[in-house]
């Protein structure tokens, strides 16, 4: 199954100069999505206690495989959308900076998880992430993503350590 | 299974006098979450063609519940978020307005379509959702919802016209 075929580019979005990789063409198609699905389960199925999910697309991506596994789904949300007690990290934007929050009773101490993401880029989502899942004290086997911006490298700089699988590498802008 | 013992209450969250319905301990439970995600495959099994889930929340929900049910996720999103041709719709907030907006190639004419979300309030989000539904020619055959605030008529008012499945009522504030 060549997952690329069903992401559809869209050039000049969010602005110009920018190719987007839409990933609603993939979502559309059930037959492609169950690929992605399966492969995960096997690669997942009792390594982790936990499936994270960033927020957005990393909902759609990490709660499917959560059920999947029959394992929590623990949401990574941006700023004044987690209720409960946080911890939270910054990472950059093009400009100035955005934050990430987990509850601090969603991992426990030693639990081992896996990080789902639609999109690696420079990382800096996934970084924040990790860093939050390392501070309550879980371990991270695997970050997940659909598509590689495998033209930043993300996997050497901001990721290296981690453990990182995707689907699609997009080798050049 | 009694799915409102796993929804935790956070009292004067995000503001002074509004007790928020966290669904994070729903999540964190595999057992609660199948059997809500059972209940939803039973109840549309053969009877729609694609899933609609709303931005954020919605997405968990109906992502998961697209996978079980193999067919199309049709993500409606916050302004900016879709990259292709849209449509959208604004709906009040309690102070101004905000918009969803729907892929036009999302949906066929004549398809079936559940939409799902976490949290049935004053149903403004949901009827925006099914106006770009509508305006795309396909048909809801039901709305679904984890929570219903019922203290609020949503149903009786906004939704008025539409099938809606809840599993927890909220009879006061």
């Amino acid at each position: 199954m060549n997952i690329a075929e069903h992401i559809r580019d869209i050039p000049n979005f969010p602005k110009e100069g920018i190719v987007f990789k839409d990933i609603t063409t993939l979502l559309a198609n059930p037959e492609a999505m169950k690929y992605v699905y399966d492969t995960w389960q096997d690669r997942y199925r009792g390594k982790v206690d936990a499936v994270i999910g960033i927020e957005s697309r990393g909902f759609i991506f990490g709660a499917t495989l959560a059920d999947r596994l029959a394992l929590p789904f623990v949401p990574v949300r941006k700023p004044g959308k987690l209720p409960y007690s946080t911890i939270s990290r910054e990472y950059a934007l093009e400009y100035g900076t955005d934050s990430l929050h987990i509850h601090t009773d969603s991992l426990e101490k030693g639990q081992k998880v896996v990080v789902i993401d639609d999109l690696l880029a420079t990382g800096g989502t996934a970084k924040a992430t990790a860093e939050l899942i390392e501070e309550l004290g879980a371990e991270i086997v695997e970050m997940a993503f659909v598509i590689e911006l495998s033209f930043i490298p993300a996997r050497t700089t901001k990721l290296k350590g981690y453990a990182v699988h995707s689907f699609v590498e997009v080798e050049s802008e």
